[in-house]
């Protein structure tokens, strides 16, 4: 399997972002071809010691990396993506990866 | 259910970072009372337009914060955070978050 990971920072409205976030770019994601499992952080995301610097976590599931880099190229990965700059202006972090299960 | 997310940052020397994270860190991060699943990425993490500033990325699935929480008070929890420091002097990047399955 294979992830993509998202970090968002904490925007300027938190009750904004995730109306946005759930009503609007939730449907969209989950359009994405391939896409085996779409987990969110729900509340705050935390540091161990303290306040994290993002507001919400994403992590989506494919196949394979290989499957990501497919999923990419398509229209629904483009919309999804293209919509970011409607609710996320601070930028994101994204990070894919394969991934293993140890236990 | 909820999550410890760990980003790794690339290490000096990745092929003595891997053996001994594997070797050494997973046997110890398995014992973590309430740890229900942990999964690793294995090859490179990548960006979407190219690399990433991470080597490593771990998600560690609990019951709930309240279990994490609960686990990090524990003696097995002190002592594989203890050991970052013995192969990650860079640091790491944790994270803390109730989370949800949407699809």
């Amino acid at each position: 399997m294979a992830q993509i990971l998202v970090l968002y920072p904490h925007p300027q409205d938190a009750a904004k972002f995730d109306r946005y976030y759930f009503d609007v770019h939730v449907p969209l994601a989950k359009k994405v071809p391939g896409l085996r499992r779409y987990e969110v952080s729900r509340g705050a995301v935390s540091g161990p010691g303290g306040p994290s610097p993002f507001h919400l976590v994403a992590i989506l599931e494919f196949d394979s990396l290989a499957a990501i880099h497919k999923a990419l190229e398509t229209p629904e990965c483009r919309a999804a993506t293209d919509d970011l700059k409607n609710f996320a202006p601070e930028g994101v972090q994204i990070q894919l990866f394969d991934s293993e299960i140890l236990t």
